[in-house]
């Protein structure tokens, strides 16, 4: 089995983010994503985005473009929003399709 | 870019757990948590939960209190409930948030 | 805490396609899943399967099994479908029940 070591970024943001998110993601390399919706709780004990929701979005990219991903999220959304971005590493079947 | 290593703790449940798991977590230090409806088997063959569905909880931690949490749910919750927990390395932006 | 060290595979796929792959996973070893209701865009430009949406189906699982639900997959669905599969490491509580 061929695997590829790539990086899996995982951003939990309020869903009225998610347009912006995707497009920003896609324009910093991103090739694919997938997107959830879920709910969340923040560590500073209220709800984010109760209305609608929260949506997780998870794209398999190298790590260079994990890099501008979470420098791009961290810069534009943390001093007004409630995001969580982390990054894990996987290893991923065909991984030339994600590069 | 600034990256904190965490530990994120998955756990998959029945929904009618998701209440008492949240409290207990924040208790055991999450500061924060996202929950997923989701549907799941087990290893004995029947679906858990089918009436109300399954809930997956997420939450980043740091190593100790990610321990606490895997002991309480393997305490709490092994003997009757089918649960899965499981624990894997993130990098997160802004770790602070989450210690 | 006893944790045993598994692997957490990871497949996105049509909706169509679930109970294929669960009754595949399942016979290549897989003794239990989870599976999540997602929406995803792959490096087509494409939405894949927008009618139905798509599913994330996740099992943890020993190396050996994760090994073979990737080569099955690569094998089956690659060449028609959009489906991304990945695996991690994962650290579990009573590993004895995956394997």
């Amino acid at each position: 089995m061929n695997l590829h070591t790539l990086k899996l970024v995982t951003i939990v943001a309020e869903s009225v983010l998610e347009s912006h998110l995707l497009d920003e993601i896609t324009k910093l390399g991103a090739r694919g994503y997938t997107t959830t919706n879920v709910h969340g709780e923040g560590s500073r004990g209220v709800r984010a985005g109760v209305a609608e929701g929260n949506v997780k979005v998870e794209t398999v990219v190298g790590a260079e473009v994990a890099d501008r991903i979470l420098q791009h999220v961290a810069d534009t959304y943390f001093q007004y929003y409630a995001v969580v971005a982390y990054v894990s590493e996987v290893q991923v079947v065909r991984g030339e399709k994600y590069v």
